[in-house]
């Protein structure tokens, strides 16, 4: 069993391979190819955090993946990273565990990031020129540095609660602070909420005709940072997988309260492989509801495997 | 994070501290201390095989636990071993993984021998002089020792359905050989069952007055062991976990098939307690249907990544 840390990892980093594997993988999984059954959670209140299981297996491939995601929120007040984690690998003719790799959260963060790019760069409407994240935490760093490689051209938006963090942000990527999350509904034409919010961030009439949003914040039951109105005005609304968004995503949260219906999602997978389009006659919003999925982990885990030594 | 390699784990192998480590756990289990969501797997059909992954937290430990276990069958023919497998195990105040085990199974193996050892001796009715294991694999192999150990005084018997591991296996450890199924349901006043097996073992019928069976091969939906009439007769049945054995245990078919009420089993944590005692005044056997949980393999992690420096 070979035991790979982060910095091997990190030099073996390679943005556009992530994001082929991502994307193969969430076509994969919209396609039925990948056996990942739900995901489990155990959550802790002293100090609070939650540690995330998801383990899966794309049919016919010759190793399967298992991986354990933590949050402990407290942690950045003793100077520790807030996120750490793992992904092992197996060999599926065996069962042979094969590699170990201890990415202290990384692949999930790059995953996640490659997810969030292609959901907002591929599915924004055609008059896109700019984008919004909210958040100020490692994947609102993310998503403005991989949206902002993939749209040089997009003009990119930030806010944050905490407008410390916020300047600290904008000032090593270059994005524009705003004071305000309405402020950043009304710039932004593209906005990705990032945040560990238990409430939506903003009142669903601030939002454009035109607008997509992209929610990737809401990964366990009782997060929420979309109002759940707002999925009573979208013309589509795309998830990584339907069960997880159903369970704890923010489109969950509408479909139990009788403002989507529970048909209405449509799987990522399935837009970026062209055989479902985004639909925007039927309403004025886009709205793409990301959980993270077992399928993507599978995928950087063997891409990170397959790639060293 | 320290990794432990299994000569490690073999060398601080401790019978009479794994014992107890699992009885606490059967205990705090059952007296909803530990959180333990219903454990997932995937299934391999080419070549088949299984992966378990089980993770939990006992209440206010410092420590939680997630583990990996795969059993491949077809790995024997290939001189490989059939169950492999790891344990991580993390800080419950900050997330950051601190040890792994890489214990090849056994882990999973001692602690499931340790349930099986307590079932079998603890809930046995008291004029039992003997015990009879099914099957010829690692488990059978450790229930005749674990038992034969608690149990000096009492005669062991065995069956498989390959004689010739079958044996071997009496030759290793002095059981007495038999050669049908029945002659062991005859024989043995405990009868272990260990086997792969997806159909019943023997008929219902064949079972006598006062007789107890232990259940611990039907750890996967479609695998089965015991017959499920033979739950009708039953006195009581005790269970590791009411969830888990109702979804894939031997208890779970017989509750589908309208052959044992759904609340008709008793967590064997709270015998083990004593809050719950075996009323033998309801029927003629007594049934005990063990699939494995995950509050065992957190207390065996701790224990031995405690023990480890």
């Amino acid at each position: 069993m070979r035991i790979l840390r982060l910095p091997q990892l990190q030099e073996a980093f390679d943005q556009g391979a992530i994001l082929y594997a991502v994307e193969r993988a969430l076509i994969d999984h919209a396609a039925g190819r990948v056996q990942a059954p739900l995901p489990g959670q155990l959550l802790f209140t002293d100090p609070p955090g939650d540690c995330h299981v998801k383990y899966g297996h794309l049919a016919g491939a010759d190793t399967f993946a298992v991986k354990v995601a933590t949050g402990f929120y407290a942690n950045a007040a003793q100077g520790l990273p807030v996120n750490n984690g793992l992904i092992l690998t197996f060999d599926a003719r065996t069962g042979a565990p094969t590699a170990l790799l201890l990415d202290e959260g990384w692949l999930t963060a790059w995953r996640t990031a490659a997810a969030t790019a292609l959901a907002a760069t591929r599915l924004a409407p055609a008059q896109a020129r700019s984008f919004g994240v909210a958040g100020a935490g490692l994947q609102a760093t993310l998503a403005l540095e991989w949206i902002g490689l993939l749209r040089p051209d997009w003009r990119a938006f930030l806010w944050a609660r905490d407008g410390a963090k916020a300047s600290d942000l904008a000032g090593r990527t270059g994005a524009h602070p705003l004071r305000a999350i309405d402020d950043l509904i009304a710039q932004a034409d593209v906005v990705i909420t990032t945040t560990p919010s238990t409430a939506p961030l903003f009142a669903a009439d601030r939002a454009r005709p035109g607008q997509l949003f992209v929610g990737i914040g809401a990964d366990s039951p009782g997060k929420q940072e979309l109002p759940p109105d707002l999925f009573a005005r979208a013309a589509w609304v795309a998830v990584d997988d339907l069960a997880q968004a159903a369970d704890h995503g923010d489109w969950g949260s509408a479909v139990r309260l009788g403002l989507s219906a529970p048909d209405a999602a449509i799987l990522l997978g399935n837009m970026l492989a062209g055989t479902a389009q985004p639909d925007w006659s039927r309403g004025d919003v886009g709205i793409v509801d990301l959980t993270g999925i077992a399928a993507e982990d599978v995928a950087i885990a063997g891409l990170f495997a397959g790639h060293i030594g």
